[in-house]
């Protein structure tokens, strides 16, 4: 029996122990899902950076540079950070340096782990599946907003939980893992009028953003795993 | 109207801005119900203290003394932490230093803002019209477990914030409070069965502390708010 955590935060994270553990990083609006949806249509590889002069000086040696905060893209950037820009046509076989809000901090806070795989309502069961045959005890780390708990990322862990443990293969004695279940379980009655309550819906909004949600809300449009190796992001071999 | 937030942990109330808030501290099991009994049963004041080696010097001082560690009473001390020790004739007119696993931590973390105050179930109605009446803004914050999530601490947050907003005077645009009142109503349909998933009860059921369960979540034993004055506890006046 293998055991599930979630951390709800970055902040939280770093009171687990993710050794031996395979990390699963969510930030469901918009960074995981975008990642996702850039291996489904090619991209060869991404590279996550965190600050905005590590990426300013990507752009300078002539990568293409996606480049966002608080939602808006960066002027220097050539995209935004809407899973809608990156069709075949602009990412197939091409390499991506990625700098947001959020996500790309969770993703190199979760590379202290052995495994780090991004996740997504998108490649939902591709996940799940590759979880229940890992034989490895799982760490969610919800990217959050700032540091703090957001709902998106909390009822996807909770989803993703609620179905390992269904499987039969894992078990959880983590009070976070437990929530995120009970939240998923009141959220999944009627998805899309609790979206209402995420913050995070209302941010993109008032930015004019908010065409993605129904995307980003949908289940396996994908079955790439997109998996940290050596600080970049490539599909899972 | 006046806004309602909630911190799920220590590690998290860092990611919020206490500036002209009132911080309600908790940690149901057992710090905050602890500190709520002491000021029923009269003590004068509590010296909230981080490390052991200070509760140390207070205790060579001549100070009563409560020091717990993962849930066990520490030896040099005159208490561990169950509220049952803490007896009219052991705590009247006392001043009382304190230093336990988790409560005394968020107890100073909380420090930071203008206003701290202790909540637990037993004094919930005197806190939630205390805030009613205040016009200040609220920051819950959860003591949890060695700065991670917990879920007793979260559903005081969920039914204190949907008192509060069901009142009229308060309401929030933060994901962690509607978290935590959806957790609240899904807990509050039958709280006893809610409280097998809570992993403190497991730890306290394992040292043969958890007699203190059914007291730590029977609401309105005291109408005492202690506050945080100069780094000690004292009623508020």
């Amino acid at each position: 029996m293998n055991s599930i955590e979630v951390a709800f935060s970055p902040s939280e994270f770093g009171c687990f122990d993710p050794k031996g553990k395979i990390v699963v990083v969510v930030d469901i609006l918009r960074a995981t899902s975008v990642i996702c949806t850039m291996f489904k249509n090619g991209v060869s590889e991404i590279i996550p950076v965190r600050s905005i002069d590590e990426a300013k000086a990507y752009k300078q040696k002539g990568y293409m540079v996606v480049a966002e905060r608080n939602g808006q893209k960066l002027d220097f950037a050539d995209f935004g950070n809407s899973p809608f820009y990156f069709t075949p046509d602009k990412v197939a076989g091409k390499t991506i340096v990625y700098s947001t809000t959020n996500g790309t901090n969770a993703i190199m806070e979760g590379s202290r782990a052995d495994r780090v795989i991004i996740a997504s309502f998108l490649n939902f069961s591709a996940i799940r599946n590759f979880l229940a045959g890992s034989q490895s005890d799982v760490l969610v780390l919800c990217a959050g907003w700032k540091g703090k708990f957001c709902l998106e990322d909390s009822i996807f862990a909770g989803a993703l939980a609620h179905s390992l443990i269904d499987s039969g293969s894992f078990s959880t004695i983590c009070d976070s893992t437990n929530a995120a279940i009970d939240l998923w379980k009141v959220a999944s009655v009627d998805i899309s009028s609790y979206l209402e309550k995420v913050a995070q819906r209302h941010r993109l909004k008032k930015l004019g953003l908010d065409d993605v949600i129904g995307y980003c809300f949908a289940i396996d449009q994908t079955t790439e795993i997109p998996v940290l190796e050596g600080g970049k992001l490539v599909r899972l071999s």
